[in-house]
Protein backbone atom coordinates (compact mmCIF):
# COMPACT_ATOMS: atom_id res chain seq x y z
CA UNK A 1 0.00 0.00 0.00
CA UNK A 2 1.56 3.58 -0.99
CA UNK A 3 2.55 5.68 1.69
CA UNK A 4 1.54 9.38 1.65
CA UNK A 5 3.23 11.59 4.19
CA UNK A 6 2.17 14.69 4.75
CA UNK A 7 3.82 17.64 6.40
CA UNK A 8 2.24 21.00 7.21
CA UNK A 9 3.15 23.39 9.58
CA UNK A 10 1.49 24.22 12.68
CA UNK A 11 -1.75 23.03 14.16
CA UNK A 12 -4.81 23.57 12.72
CA UNK A 13 -6.68 26.63 14.63
CA UNK A 14 -9.91 26.79 12.58
CA UNK A 15 -12.17 24.42 14.70
CA UNK A 16 -14.27 24.11 10.56
CA UNK A 17 -10.90 22.92 8.79
CA UNK A 18 -10.12 20.81 11.44
CA UNK A 19 -12.95 18.57 11.39
CA UNK A 20 -13.01 18.52 7.41
CA UNK A 21 -9.24 17.25 7.59
CA UNK A 22 -10.22 14.26 9.51
CA UNK A 23 -13.13 13.54 7.61
CA UNK A 24 -10.89 13.77 4.29
CA UNK A 25 -7.94 11.67 6.17
CA UNK A 26 -10.16 9.07 7.57
CA UNK A 27 -11.44 8.25 3.61
CA UNK A 28 -7.80 8.65 2.85
CA UNK A 29 -6.83 5.56 4.92
CA UNK A 30 -8.62 3.28 2.70
CA UNK A 31 -6.52 3.83 0.10
CA UNK A 32 -3.04 4.67 1.46
CA UNK A 33 -1.12 4.83 4.74
CA UNK A 34 -1.57 8.23 5.54
CA UNK A 35 1.02 10.18 8.08
CA UNK A 36 -0.28 13.82 9.17
CA UNK A 37 2.76 15.49 10.30
CA UNK A 38 2.56 18.86 11.86
CA UNK A 39 5.99 21.06 12.34
CA UNK A 40 6.51 24.07 14.89
CA UNK A 41 6.10 27.27 13.26
CA UNK A 42 8.46 29.70 13.79
CA UNK A 43 7.68 32.77 15.67
CA UNK A 44 6.44 35.95 13.76
CA UNK A 45 7.97 38.48 15.55
CA UNK A 46 8.71 42.36 14.99
CA UNK A 47 11.53 43.06 12.32
CA UNK A 48 12.06 39.48 11.85
CA UNK A 49 12.53 39.07 7.70
CA UNK A 50 10.41 36.69 6.05
CA UNK A 51 13.11 34.10 4.86
CA UNK A 52 14.20 34.04 8.66
CA UNK A 53 11.06 32.46 9.43
CA UNK A 54 10.39 30.53 6.29
CA UNK A 55 13.93 28.81 7.02
CA UNK A 56 13.51 28.71 10.60
CA UNK A 57 10.05 26.22 9.52
CA UNK A 58 12.08 24.68 6.55
CA UNK A 59 14.54 23.25 9.06
CA UNK A 60 11.40 21.78 10.73
CA UNK A 61 10.41 20.29 7.99
CA UNK A 62 14.01 19.08 6.76
CA UNK A 63 13.97 16.77 9.21
CA UNK A 64 10.93 14.84 8.23
CA UNK A 65 11.95 14.62 4.52
CA UNK A 66 13.48 10.84 3.94
CA UNK A 67 15.98 11.08 1.04
CA UNK A 68 14.09 8.23 -0.90
CA UNK A 69 10.66 10.18 -0.81
CA UNK A 70 9.12 11.54 -3.80
CA UNK A 71 8.64 14.95 -2.62
CA UNK A 72 5.61 17.28 -3.60
CA UNK A 73 6.03 20.92 -2.33
CA UNK A 74 2.71 23.13 -2.71
CA UNK A 75 2.82 26.45 -4.24
CA UNK A 76 0.63 28.65 -5.81
CA UNK A 77 3.52 28.98 -8.43
CA UNK A 78 3.82 25.29 -9.13
CA UNK A 79 1.92 23.52 -11.79
CA UNK A 80 -1.69 23.51 -12.12
CA UNK A 81 -2.95 20.01 -12.82
CA UNK A 82 -6.33 19.19 -13.18
CA UNK A 83 -8.30 16.36 -10.88
CA UNK A 84 -7.70 13.87 -13.44
CA UNK A 85 -4.44 14.77 -14.41
CA UNK A 86 -3.61 14.51 -10.94
CA UNK A 87 -4.63 10.96 -10.57
CA UNK A 88 -2.55 10.01 -13.50
CA UNK A 89 0.26 11.57 -11.68
CA UNK A 90 0.02 9.88 -8.25
CA UNK A 91 -0.92 6.50 -10.00
CA UNK A 92 2.27 6.77 -12.34
CA UNK A 93 4.44 7.82 -9.02
CA UNK A 94 3.54 5.07 -7.13
CA UNK A 95 4.85 1.97 -9.20
CA UNK A 96 8.16 3.64 -8.84
CA UNK A 97 7.85 4.88 -5.24
CA UNK A 98 6.30 3.47 -1.97
CA UNK A 99 6.54 6.92 -0.25
CA UNK A 100 4.89 10.52 -1.52
CA UNK A 101 5.31 13.16 0.64
CA UNK A 102 3.55 16.63 0.29
CA UNK A 103 4.75 19.51 2.02
CA UNK A 104 2.24 22.30 2.71
CA UNK A 105 3.97 25.86 4.20
CA UNK A 106 2.59 28.21 6.93
CA UNK A 107 0.63 31.64 6.23
CA UNK A 108 4.33 32.96 4.41
CA UNK A 109 5.30 29.61 2.55
CA UNK A 110 7.51 28.15 1.88
CA UNK A 111 11.81 28.25 2.23
CA UNK A 112 13.88 28.34 -1.21
CA UNK A 113 15.64 25.53 0.11
CA UNK A 114 12.67 23.43 0.61
CA UNK A 115 11.04 23.84 -2.70
CA UNK A 116 14.85 23.19 -4.25
CA UNK A 117 14.76 20.32 -2.45
CA UNK A 118 11.11 19.23 -3.39
CA UNK A 119 10.94 16.73 -6.87
CA UNK A 120 8.12 19.00 -8.24
CA UNK A 121 5.56 21.80 -7.02
CA UNK A 122 2.18 21.55 -7.33
CA UNK A 123 -0.56 24.52 -7.37
CA UNK A 124 -4.43 24.12 -5.98
CA UNK A 125 -5.20 27.24 -7.59
CA UNK A 126 -4.01 30.19 -9.04
CA UNK A 127 -5.57 32.30 -5.75
CA UNK A 128 -4.07 32.68 -2.95
CA UNK A 129 -5.30 30.62 -0.24
CA UNK A 130 -4.92 30.16 3.69
CA UNK A 131 -2.17 27.53 4.53
CA UNK A 132 -5.69 25.97 6.18
CA UNK A 133 -7.61 26.20 3.76
CA UNK A 134 -4.63 24.11 1.35
CA UNK A 135 -4.06 21.25 3.48
CA UNK A 136 -8.08 20.74 3.37
CA UNK A 137 -8.44 21.05 -0.63
CA UNK A 138 -4.91 18.90 -1.03
CA UNK A 139 -6.60 16.22 1.55
CA UNK A 140 -10.07 16.20 -0.42
CA UNK A 141 -7.95 16.10 -3.97
CA UNK A 142 -5.83 13.06 -2.62
CA UNK A 143 -8.89 11.28 -1.64
CA UNK A 144 -10.69 12.44 -5.21
CA UNK A 145 -7.20 11.11 -7.08
CA UNK A 146 -7.80 7.38 -5.76
CA UNK A 147 -11.25 7.15 -6.83
CA UNK A 148 -10.18 8.07 -10.27
CA UNK A 149 -7.59 5.56 -9.76
CA UNK A 150 -9.89 3.01 -8.42
CA UNK A 151 -12.58 3.73 -11.08
CA UNK A 152 -14.71 4.56 -7.99
CA UNK A 153 -17.78 6.70 -7.71
CA UNK A 154 -16.89 9.59 -5.47
CA UNK A 155 -18.05 9.20 -2.23
CA UNK A 156 -19.02 12.30 -0.13
CA UNK B 1 -23.00 49.55 0.43
CA UNK B 2 -22.34 46.96 -2.47
CA UNK B 3 -24.59 43.84 -2.52
CA UNK B 4 -23.49 40.58 -3.45
CA UNK B 5 -25.95 37.56 -3.92
CA UNK B 6 -25.03 34.03 -3.93
CA UNK B 7 -27.38 31.54 -5.87
CA UNK B 8 -25.84 28.06 -4.72
CA UNK B 9 -27.71 24.42 -5.64
CA UNK B 10 -29.11 22.92 -2.43
CA UNK B 11 -28.78 23.69 1.33
CA UNK B 12 -25.19 22.70 2.39
CA UNK B 13 -25.12 19.46 3.83
CA UNK B 14 -21.41 18.71 5.12
CA UNK B 15 -21.33 20.50 8.81
CA UNK B 16 -18.01 21.68 8.47
CA UNK B 17 -18.70 23.72 5.15
CA UNK B 18 -22.10 24.83 6.47
CA UNK B 19 -20.13 25.94 9.77
CA UNK B 20 -17.44 27.75 7.31
CA UNK B 21 -19.85 29.40 5.27
CA UNK B 22 -21.44 30.69 8.32
CA UNK B 23 -17.73 32.06 9.25
CA UNK B 24 -17.10 33.76 5.76
CA UNK B 25 -20.65 35.29 5.32
CA UNK B 26 -20.30 36.91 8.53
CA UNK B 27 -17.25 38.47 7.79
CA UNK B 28 -17.88 39.61 4.58
CA UNK B 29 -21.37 41.56 6.07
CA UNK B 30 -18.73 44.15 6.95
CA UNK B 31 -17.93 45.04 3.85
CA UNK B 32 -21.20 43.80 1.62
CA UNK B 33 -24.97 43.65 2.21
CA UNK B 34 -24.89 40.07 1.15
CA UNK B 35 -27.64 37.49 0.30
CA UNK B 36 -27.46 33.36 0.57
CA UNK B 37 -30.03 32.14 -1.98
CA UNK B 38 -29.98 28.40 -1.89
CA UNK B 39 -32.36 26.88 -4.97
CA UNK B 40 -33.96 23.52 -4.86
CA UNK B 41 -31.68 20.25 -6.94
CA UNK B 42 -33.22 18.56 -9.66
CA UNK B 43 -33.64 14.92 -8.02
CA UNK B 44 -31.33 12.93 -10.01
CA UNK B 45 -33.59 10.19 -11.29
CA UNK B 46 -32.48 6.78 -12.85
CA UNK B 47 -32.48 7.68 -16.94
CA UNK B 48 -32.52 11.19 -16.36
CA UNK B 49 -29.99 13.08 -18.62
CA UNK B 50 -27.34 15.42 -17.23
CA UNK B 51 -29.24 18.08 -19.26
CA UNK B 52 -32.49 17.92 -17.93
CA UNK B 53 -31.28 18.20 -14.16
CA UNK B 54 -29.06 21.35 -14.98
CA UNK B 55 -32.09 22.62 -17.29
CA UNK B 56 -34.66 22.05 -14.39
CA UNK B 57 -31.91 23.63 -11.68
CA UNK B 58 -31.55 26.65 -14.41
CA UNK B 59 -34.82 27.64 -14.25
CA UNK B 60 -35.16 27.37 -10.40
CA UNK B 61 -31.71 29.64 -10.87
CA UNK B 62 -32.84 31.96 -12.90
CA UNK B 63 -36.00 32.48 -10.92
CA UNK B 64 -33.54 34.57 -8.73
CA UNK B 65 -31.59 36.48 -11.14
CA UNK B 66 -32.37 40.06 -11.85
CA UNK B 67 -31.59 41.71 -15.32
CA UNK B 68 -29.91 44.37 -14.07
CA UNK B 69 -27.29 42.71 -11.65
CA UNK B 70 -24.11 41.85 -13.34
CA UNK B 71 -23.54 37.58 -13.05
CA UNK B 72 -20.70 35.86 -12.34
CA UNK B 73 -21.06 32.14 -12.85
CA UNK B 74 -18.72 29.79 -11.20
CA UNK B 75 -17.28 26.73 -13.56
CA UNK B 76 -13.68 25.40 -14.22
CA UNK B 77 -13.63 26.42 -17.95
CA UNK B 78 -14.16 30.14 -16.91
CA UNK B 79 -11.56 32.58 -16.41
CA UNK B 80 -9.00 32.07 -13.31
CA UNK B 81 -8.02 35.00 -11.54
CA UNK B 82 -5.89 35.38 -8.83
CA UNK B 83 -6.95 37.09 -5.47
CA UNK B 84 -5.55 40.79 -6.44
CA UNK B 85 -6.60 40.35 -9.76
CA UNK B 86 -10.14 39.51 -8.58
CA UNK B 87 -9.95 42.20 -5.75
CA UNK B 88 -9.23 45.09 -8.17
CA UNK B 89 -12.11 42.94 -10.78
CA UNK B 90 -14.68 43.52 -7.65
CA UNK B 91 -13.80 46.61 -6.71
CA UNK B 92 -13.85 48.26 -10.58
CA UNK B 93 -17.23 46.39 -11.15
CA UNK B 94 -18.67 47.92 -8.11
CA UNK B 95 -18.22 51.47 -9.56
CA UNK B 96 -20.94 50.44 -12.45
CA UNK B 97 -22.91 48.12 -10.52
CA UNK B 98 -24.67 48.43 -7.53
CA UNK B 99 -25.15 44.20 -7.46
CA UNK B 100 -23.21 41.34 -8.15
CA UNK B 101 -24.70 37.85 -8.10
CA UNK B 102 -22.65 35.02 -8.12
CA UNK B 103 -23.99 31.40 -9.13
CA UNK B 104 -22.54 28.08 -7.79
CA UNK B 105 -24.35 24.58 -9.67
CA UNK B 106 -24.59 21.62 -7.90
CA UNK B 107 -22.92 18.28 -8.25
CA UNK B 108 -23.19 18.83 -12.13
CA UNK B 109 -22.63 22.13 -12.75
CA UNK B 110 -24.64 24.53 -14.28
CA UNK B 111 -26.68 24.96 -17.61
CA UNK B 112 -25.75 26.07 -20.62
CA UNK B 113 -28.37 28.56 -20.44
CA UNK B 114 -27.12 30.03 -16.91
CA UNK B 115 -23.36 30.02 -18.16
CA UNK B 116 -24.86 32.01 -21.79
CA UNK B 117 -26.87 34.30 -19.66
CA UNK B 118 -23.90 35.11 -16.99
CA UNK B 119 -21.43 38.19 -17.78
CA UNK B 120 -18.41 36.58 -16.78
CA UNK B 121 -17.40 32.79 -15.97
CA UNK B 122 -15.03 32.86 -12.74
CA UNK B 123 -13.15 29.41 -12.19
CA UNK B 124 -11.29 28.40 -8.77
CA UNK B 125 -9.07 26.23 -10.09
CA UNK B 126 -8.28 23.85 -12.53
CA UNK B 127 -8.86 20.98 -10.33
CA UNK B 128 -12.38 19.36 -9.63
CA UNK B 129 -13.96 20.68 -6.22
CA UNK B 130 -17.09 19.79 -4.50
CA UNK B 131 -20.11 22.16 -5.60
CA UNK B 132 -19.89 22.66 -1.58
CA UNK B 133 -16.06 23.14 -1.49
CA UNK B 134 -16.77 25.76 -4.29
CA UNK B 135 -18.53 27.79 -1.85
CA UNK B 136 -16.62 28.05 0.98
CA UNK B 137 -13.72 28.91 -1.55
CA UNK B 138 -15.89 31.87 -3.17
CA UNK B 139 -16.86 33.06 0.40
CA UNK B 140 -13.35 33.13 1.48
CA UNK B 141 -11.79 34.61 -1.68
CA UNK B 142 -14.75 37.48 -1.67
CA UNK B 143 -13.44 38.27 1.97
CA UNK B 144 -10.34 38.41 0.84
CA UNK B 145 -10.97 40.89 -1.60
CA UNK B 146 -12.33 43.41 0.14
CA UNK B 147 -9.48 43.37 2.93
CA UNK B 148 -7.33 43.85 -0.74
CA UNK B 149 -9.76 46.74 -1.58
CA UNK B 150 -9.54 48.11 1.71
CA UNK B 151 -5.92 47.26 2.17
CA UNK B 152 -6.51 45.73 5.44
CA UNK B 153 -4.67 42.92 7.24
CA UNK B 154 -6.14 39.35 6.35
CA UNK B 155 -8.14 38.58 9.30
CA UNK B 156 -8.47 35.28 10.08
Amino acid sequence: MLKIKIIVVDRTRSAFLKQGETFYLKRLERYAKTEWVEVKPAGIKKGRPTFGILDAEGVSIAKNLVSRDYIIALDRSGKAYDSEELALHIEKLSLTHDRLTFVVGGPLGLSKTILDRSHEIFSLSRLTLTHEMSRLLLLEQLFRAFTIIKGEKYHK
